[in-house]
C-alpha cells in the first residue's frame, strides 16, 4: 500500500501484548492528515525505525518512558520529510530525524526534530542506524562506560544489528579483540568476513558456552550487554577482574512474562560484580548522553565515510508490515538494522 | 590465656567449612617465637581485627585474594608492636598497622607495614575499625562510587558495624538521609541514638520489605551493598533512576553452599539496572583505592577527633577467643568492630 497524501494510517497499539507479541496487538486505522498550526511543521513519513525497546512501551511496567496507551499510535523514531511548515526554522523539502512513530504524517513544534547528518545525506535512513540512535548507543556504551583498552577483549551479542555491529567495529579501531555472538551461520560469517570481528559465535549451538570460553583465552574485559539471559549467563564466568558490563538492553527477555526458574542466580551475579570488582551501568542513549551527540555524529560520519566502520540494513517495504517486521525482530529474524520503507521519497 | 613471650600461638586452617564455620574448622597450635633476619622485624600482637571478608579465604573457590591454605595460619590485620627490628626503618616499641594474621608473633620485612594512624595513638584497636579498612571501605565506596548528595537517601545494612555505621555517618555529613537495616532493636536504637542515621530498620520483622519503602518514600539514591540477600531484594524495586550501588561485601551469603532456589531473579536486577540507569560496582578497598588511604587517614582523623563520626568497638579478649567470635560474626552477633585484643600492650 503506497502512501496517500490524503489518508494518514497509523498503526496504533491494540492491546497489551501477553509474551511475544501478535498481529492482533496492532491496528491499521485511517485518520485525516493534521494541519499544521502557527510554529508547527506537518511531517510525511520516510522511514520508520523499529528498535527492540518499543517492546517496553507496549508493557503498563513502569520503565524509563511512558508506555503508549492502548488506542494510541506506537511510537518510534523517523526520517520525515518537512511538508508543510509554519515554522521559519524548517524549508519545506528539508529531511529530518523525527520521533513521528507508526504513521504516515505527524505535527511537530520543531522541538524534537534533529536535523539529518550531514553523512546520511545520500542514504537517509542510516539516520536511524549506524548514524542514529542504535550508532550513538554502541559509541557511548563502549566508549564512556566499556572503555576498551588495545588487546583486551570485547564480547557482544546481536552482533549484526546495529548496535552490536558498531560496538564491535569500535572495538576492533581501539586496538580489542572483538568477539560476536549472533543467531546462525550466516549472521556470523558477515560479522568476521563483512564487519571484521576476530570471531562470531552461534548462540544456538548446544554447547555455546564452552565455545565462549575457548574463544575467550584470557577472559572478557567488556561485555557490552544488549541481550540478557543466556549469553550473559555464559559470559559471567568468564568476566576478568575490573570488566565493564555497559547494559543498553535486554531483547531476549522483553517477551518474558515471569522470571525464570532457579536457582536464583542473582547472589552469583553480586559476588562476581564483588570479587573481580566489575562495573555494570544501564544507559539509555538520550538521557544520559544527549549532550554529546554532536562528537558522535562527527566522529561516526567519519568513519563511515572512511569505510571504517560498516552497517547492514534490513529494510522491509511499507508501513503496513511494520507489526510483522516487529515480532520477527523480538525474534532475531532480522540481519542488519531493521526499517520500514514508508515511502520512497 | 595470656600472651608469653616464648609462645607463637597460631589459629591454623583446620578444615575448609561446609557452609557455617566450626570451631572444630580451626586450630591452636604452639609454635617457636620466629627470630627476625637482616632486614626483618618481629612484630607481636596486640590486636587482631575479625572481618567477614575471612570466610572467603577459608574457600578454596575463585576470588580475588588466595585462599589460606589448610594448616596455615588465618590471615587477618592486625595492630602490632614492633618487638625486635633489624631494620633501620622501624624502632623497636612502635606500634604499626600490620597483616600478622591470627597468631602472636609475625616477621615482616617492613614492606606491609603502615605507621598507626596519628588519631589511633591513644586508642590503637580503631586503626583495625573507622581509622581502618572498614573506615576506608565506607569513605571511599560512598564517597567515590555512591556519590551521596545533600536531600538523596542512603541505604545501608549491617548498620552498627564498622562499614555501616560510617556509611551511615559520612552520607549526614553529605546531608543524605541515612537509612540503616541492622539486626534486632538494641542496634537499630544504637544507630539512630548515637550514630545519627535518620532511621533503621530490623531485618528481622516479617514485614520488613514494607517498613523500608515507607521509610524511603522518595526511593533510593544510594545503597551501599555489604550484606545481599533479603535486604537487596527489597532495596531493588525502590531504587530510583541514577541510582548507585557500591558493592564492597556481601556478609550474608558468604556460608552459603548452593545458589538459593529460584525464581531466577537476576533478569529482574538486570532490567532494573537498564530501565533506572543504575551504576553497581564492586571493589575491594585497598586494590581500588590503596593509593587515596592517606586522604582518608587525614579526614577521617579528623572526623573522629571532632566527634563528627563516632564508631562502637565489640572487643573481645584472647586470641583463643577469634574463632568463636568469628562464627558468631557471620552469624551478626557482634555490636560495633569485632577486635580481638591479644595482648594489653
Amino acid at each position: 500500500m503506497p502512501q496517500s497524501p490524503t489518508v494518514n494510517r497509523q498503526i496504533t497499539l491494540a492491546s497489551r501484548p501477553t509474551g511475544a507479541p501478535k498481529p492482533a496487538d496492532f491496528r491499521i486505522v485511517d485518520a485525516p492528515v493534521p494541519e499544521p498550526a502557527d510554529g508547527q511543521v506537518l511531517l510525511r513519513t520516510l522511514f520508520l525505525s523499529l528498535d527492540p525497546y518499543m517492546r517496553g512501551r507496549m508493557s503498563a511496567a513502569r520503565s524509563y518512558a511512558a508506555p503508549v496507551e492502548v488506542g494510541a499510535v506506537m511510537v518510534g523514531g523517523t526520517v520525515s520529510r518537512i511538508e508543510k511548515s509554519r515554522n521559519a526554522a524548517f524549508r519545506e523539502g528539508d529531511l529530518v530525524v523525527a520521533y513521528s512513530g507508526w504513521q504516515d504524517f505527524a505535527l511537530s513544534d520543531g522541538s524534537d526534530l534533529q536535523p539529518l547528518p550531514r553523512a546520511a545525506a545520500s542514504h537517509p535512513s542510516l539516520a536511524l542506524g549506524v548514524l542514529g540512535m542504535p550508532g550513538f548507543t554502541a559509541y557511548m556504551g563502549l566508549l564512556d562506560i566499556g572503555q576498551p583498552k588495545a588487546g583486551e577483549t570485547v564480547v557482544v551479542a546481536a552482533a549484526t544489528g546495529p548496535v552490536g555491529a558498531t560496538v564491535g567495529q569500535i572495538a576492533r579501531i581501539k586496538g580489542s579483540r572483538a568477539i560476536g555472538v549472533a543467531g546462525g551461520a550466516d549472521k556470523c560469517r558477515f560479522a568476521v568476513q563483512e564487519l571484521g570481528f576476530d570471531l562470531c559465535l552461534d548462540h544456538r549451538a548446544p554447547d555455546f558456552a564452552r565455545q565462549l570460553e575457548q574463544a575467550c583465552p584470557n577472559g572478557i574485559d567488556v561485555y557490552f550487554e544488549n541481550v540478557g539471559g543466556a549469553v550473559f549467563d555464559a559470559v559471567l564466568p568468564l568476566l576478568n577482574t575490573k570488566a565493564r558490563i555497559p547494559l543498553c538492553g535486554l531483547v531476549s527477555q522483553y517477551n518474558a512474562e515471569h522470571l525464570p526458574p532457579g536457582p536464583n542466580r542473582l547472589p552469583l551475579l553480586a559476588a562476581t560484580l564483588l570479587s573481580r570488582r566489575i562495573r555494570m551501568e544501564g544507559f539509555i542513549i538520550m538521557q544520559d548522553y544527549g549532550h554529546r551527540i554532536g562528537e558522535f555524529t562527527a566522529q561516526m560520519g567519519q568513519w563511515v565515510g572512511d569505510g571504517k566502520v560498516k552497517y547492514r540494513e534490513d529494510v522491509v517495504d511499507g508501513l503496513e508490515n511494520a507489526p510483522d517486521a516487529f515480532i520477527g525482530l523480538l525474534a532475531g529474524q532480522n540481519f542488519g538494522k531493521l526499517v520500514i520503507r514508508v515511502a520512497d521519497k
